[in-house]
């Protein structure tokens, strides 16, 4: 009888991993240095020998169901990162592989987006459903899709990058990709600083503390500090921005008709402010079919423990 | 061993029906009026009066895998049609058990775009393909979606209304929803004849033949008839709807990343001319992962035989 998973959540500076057991509870966590290690080799001594005690302290790798890891550019099909653009190790890196063979489990890995709605599935407020997208509301913009209990991959494993859906034709540009408009240039921590930028421009007779801020150090936390003080201008970032965001959502719905969207990361700390204007343009952009019927809700999982449990969670499906 | 499938489409109108084969061939087909007949139970006779001798034909009930239905409204969960705006018989009708009672074979029933997705992937060109997107550019725009090999239903069997998807937030606005700026209002026959109204009027110094036709009569293959002699105007519509339509093909793309996107329906016959700018949009809107990769293709079934033959599909899934 298989107790318990690892999970592994592998980020551009930090990687997490832990030992969770079926309820979703993390027994223990630790942490190594992602892009420190020149090398993939490197990297996995160094996580074997902080993990593989772990490992050992609750039963040894027969106790296990195996290594559930989210990784940028992670590919579920082949269990590769494939060119991410965040890590050292370049290229294809056939890490589930190398994983398996090392710690002598099986080894499941997808990209972090992926690893969150597998965790909200098995742990969080999606618990049991079939069909539902996770949105995570960070310096960028990710998601997870799950349709008929299935995360969707598409055909090339790549599917779910709604943070590059464009919901305002010829807008705002994004660095990154070179595309304008996008979601995740709008509904992001970072969006939202731009979106402050622009806004203190254009209202230039609306007084706000926003501009006592200097421009380098406004971010999206500190519009937040602005907005629950009542200030208008911040009030007005956060009304823009779930316009925008309930825009986008009324399109994914109208795609796979989830029975909830569950919005997680650092943006849903504005709560209401997020969420009221965004339930709201998302309902009023649905067709009569899908009104009133989706679950708009904050993801309940700590966001501490999000990224293992999710990674974690992969094991567990099917 | 199941030789034969029975397919039926109901339209507003017409209800379409035919004895297929399992490599796509129309055996026999016939139709009869729908919205004629007041009640469910008289089209049922109807149809049973007409359609039963060609069952027989060819060797009877036991011949047959079943019967598959495309309908407005149709919900593949229940096998019921829900409230259609298109059919005299309201509320929830449910056909799928009353055919299954009449005809006693298996009956699967579905809306008809999901049944023309089907169609494709056992006839058409996304044979054996597991993700893919139909879009229908008719006097509307629907869509069927496939991933991992089975057609898209939701949480509550009415996914996949990507005509009612938003593309130009606070655009034109769609009579029968109320919402502004959904892709239908813009890529179906309707939305071309408004593009062709408006441009009209919006550049009254260019010369084009348009101008001859009186507004009434415009319609979209007008619109094609003048595009082809070079007319300017019919030319810049094609590629203003190319460029629409390629946009939302990008969103849909970012969201399940299908092998292909077929397109089908009246819209299709300006061939290059949609084709190429809806191209073009699509690709120029793609973020890296998936430029170059997606499969843009007009369907190969003969638009007389796709409703009947999506249909019958239905049947030979799973």
């Amino acid at each position: 009888m298989s107790n318990f998973a690892v999970g592994i959540d592998i980020g551009g500076t930090t990687t997490k991993f832990g030992i969770v057991d079926r309820e979703g509870k993390i027994l223990e966590q630790n942490r190594i240095p992602t892009n420190a290690h020149e090398t993939v080799q490197g990297f996995i001594s160094d996580l074997y020998e902080k993990l593989s005690p772990m490992i050992d302290r609750v039963g040894g790798p027969s106790n296990f169901a195996g290594i559930g890891v989210g990784a940028p550019n992670g590919n579920y099909y082949t269990g590769n990162i494939e060119h991410s653009a965040n890590l050292k190790w370049k290229g294809i890196v056939p890490l589930a592989s190398m994983l398996q063979e090392k710690f002598n489990m099986k080894v499941k890995l997808t990209n972090d987006a992926n690893a969150a709605a597998a965790g909200e599935q098995q742990y969080g407020c999606a618990k049991g459903m079939k069909d539902f997208i996770t949105i995570t509301l960070g310096t960028g913009v990710g998601s997870g899709i799950f349709i008929d209990g299935k995360i969707v991959l598409g055909h090339d494993g790549f599917a779910g990058e709604l943070g590059h859906t464009i919901i305002r034709p010829g807008g705002r540009l994004h660095k990154g990709t070179g595309i304008r408009g996008t979601l995740e240039s709008y509904a992001s921590a970072t969006g939202v600083r731009e979106t402050a930028l622009e806004m203190l421009e254009q209202f230039p007779s609306v007084d706000s503390a926003l501009r006592l801020i200097p421009a380098e150090e406004l971010t999206s936390e500190k519009v937040y500090d602005c907005a629950i003080q009542g200030d208008k201008i911040a009030l007005e970032i956060f009304q823009f921005t779930g316009q925008l965001l309930g825009e986008a959502l009324a399109n994914f719905v109208m795609f796979s008709s989830p029975e909830a969207i569950v919005l997680f990361g650092g943006l849903t700390k504005a709560g209401d402010l997020i969420l009221n204007p965004t339930q709201e343009a998302m309902e009023a952009n649905l067709c009569q079919v899908f009104k009133n019927k989706v679950k708009l809700v904050f993801s309940n999982l700590k966001e501490a423990d999000a990224a293992i449990l999710g990674a974690s969670a992969l094991i567990w499906e099917d």
